[in-house]
């Protein structure tokens, strides 16, 4: 039994919990959080640990998962605790990734442990699609399509809006756009001409919406250069309509070898990113903790990692049946 | 530069040929075939030798690139070859896999190389997409299609009926199916319920149509159990709507983690089959000869490697632009 730990419990590491206890070979030894551990109720009835009572479990666990968020609790966490145990992050702060790569990496080498680091669906699942795809067909273009879906970190500079109470996003892929790639013409495409932005705004009584809606589409970073749409509507309506955390996406590669064309594409259609997330975080944890025990260690990404690591079933049975 | 030769020089050895002059990490050190070599011309000019000199090639070759057929050569050559090279093949007879990998590990372990067996898009892209689905979504089911595409096993088999002179197999997924996996409702579909087939057939001057298109229909293993449609056409619309050998197809995976549902999906629309099909052999010979140097050896498949491996950029670039 692979023995699991999951440090931080929102979202992603409740989609974790259900993960592990979902798998066979898994044991889930406890969650880790900063809070105070009489406050946090598991879902399975797992242990909860304050993340202080983490050296108590160096040899009792295999893999730590790290569930915080790419911001500031992962910079900091996954070179800490990779000192002490294999982690799995889901780092994403793509333009970061180097960076972080190097900080884990020195911890990891000197404790002798994996951090395998910017797992996920993008990065991650997508990440091996681009390598993949650019490899076999080194002549073409790469595309990256995502949604349509909640992207949490627009939501939430909505929110940041004076007179919002509440607010989701949903990045949409232009679909006039995504048919030109697949129809092999390989644009050149615009930040605007890729995705639109869709915004379902519930203000505070009295508010100027039109300020609001001003204040979101003229946003640098996160709306300025995109065509945004702003829809007032009622906090009943958004809790009944956008509960859920649905995403997606695509991986377009566009290419030829000589005069004959390809088009090679991957495509996900979620309806929870974090449960997903935390399945794929789950899948790489069984690679970490395998090829730890392989004799391998230092920073990791899911270019490192041979497939058959992410499976439960032996060898002989992987190349009878899926091969 | 990573020295490759091709053994087997049909289309898909010129495939490769063609691959491994436009890698920039490559070098052709010459095709080997086990015609006279005085009557095979090579497309870029490479140098042709007998099969029989191959010895005289060991320590002049990181990797021999093997562009035989499933039925009667690569069954012999791989477990011959790998004594002396590092080798990949395309062997694609799904159901001797592992029959294959056993005899070519034994060989490829005493001689210290690499025999990277079943390489292509399936086996090979697709196994890869099969593993990957399953391990990060693993309830779930998985359903392969193939086509719109010409199966030259198929076009081969009608080529044999009497009274054939030359013919042409499509392989076509049946869309229903497809919608249906696509919407989630995890169908049990029957082999006849995935695919049908379309035949294009020139017959000889005088022949039986009736009998030529029953013999066709009622083949076992190739055409009974599937629906199957018979088109008679000239030997000129033959070579002028059908000279192409274009195929595709698509892996897809629909799951769940709990009450939320995905759908992961994974496509190819390819030109030309055997020319795509050596672009992949080409990513992964490079593979093979990387591993080699790190000190690995035996039978390996797809999913052995390390994905990094398939390119020919540094990690440094890698994870900074791909990830």
């Amino acid at each position: 039994m692979i023995r699991i730990g999951i440090i931080g419990y929102g979202n992603l590491g409740k989609g974790v919990e259900k993960a592990v206890n979902a798998a066979e070979d898994m044991e889930l030894i406890g969650v880790f959080t900063r809070r105070n551990k009489e406050s946090v109720h598991t879902i399975s009835g797992a242990a909860v640990y304050s993340v202080n009572e983490l050296e108590n479990f160096v040899g009792k666990a295999d893999v730590m998962i790290l569930c915080g968020g790419s911001a500031t609790d992962l910079p900091k966490q996954t070179a800490q605790y990779v000192k002490l145990f294999n982690t799995v992050d889901s780092f994403d702060t793509h333009a970061k990734i180097p960076e972080h790569f190097a900080a884990v990496d020195a911890a990891a080498k000197e404790s002798g442990k994996i951090g395998l680091i910017s797992v996920g669906w993008d990065p991650g699942l997508f990440s091996v699609a681009r390598m993949l795809f650019g490899a076999v067909l080194p002549d073409g273009n790469d595309y990256t399509f995502w949604g349509r879906g909640v992207s949490q970190g627009h939501s939430d500079a909505i929110r940041r809006v004076a007179g919002v109470k509440d607010a989701r996003q949903y990045t949409v892929p232009v679909q006039a756009a995504v048919d030109a790639v697949r129809k092999g013409e390989n644009p050149v495409l615009t930040t605007r001409e890729k995705h639109t932005r869709e915004c379902y705004v519930v203000a505070e009584e009295g508010a100027d919406k039109a300020r609001i809606e001003r204040e979101i589409k003229e946003m640098p970073n996160y709306f300025s250069d995109y065509d945004t749409t702003v829809h007032f509507i009622s906090e009943e309506e958004l809790l009944k309509n956008h509960a859920g955390l649905p995403h997606g996406g695509f991986v377009l590669r566009s290419g030829a070898t000589g005069e004959n064309k390809h088009l090679l594409e991957f495509s996900l259609k979620l309806d929870s990113n974090p449960e997903f997330t935390a399945s794929v975080l789950t899948a790489y944890a069984r690679a970490a903790a395998k090829m730890n025990a392989a004799g391998e260690c230092g920073a990791k990404t899911v270019f490192d990692v041979p497939l058959k690591y992410l499976s439960d079933k032996d060898y002989g049975y992987l190349i009878a049946h899926l091969l």
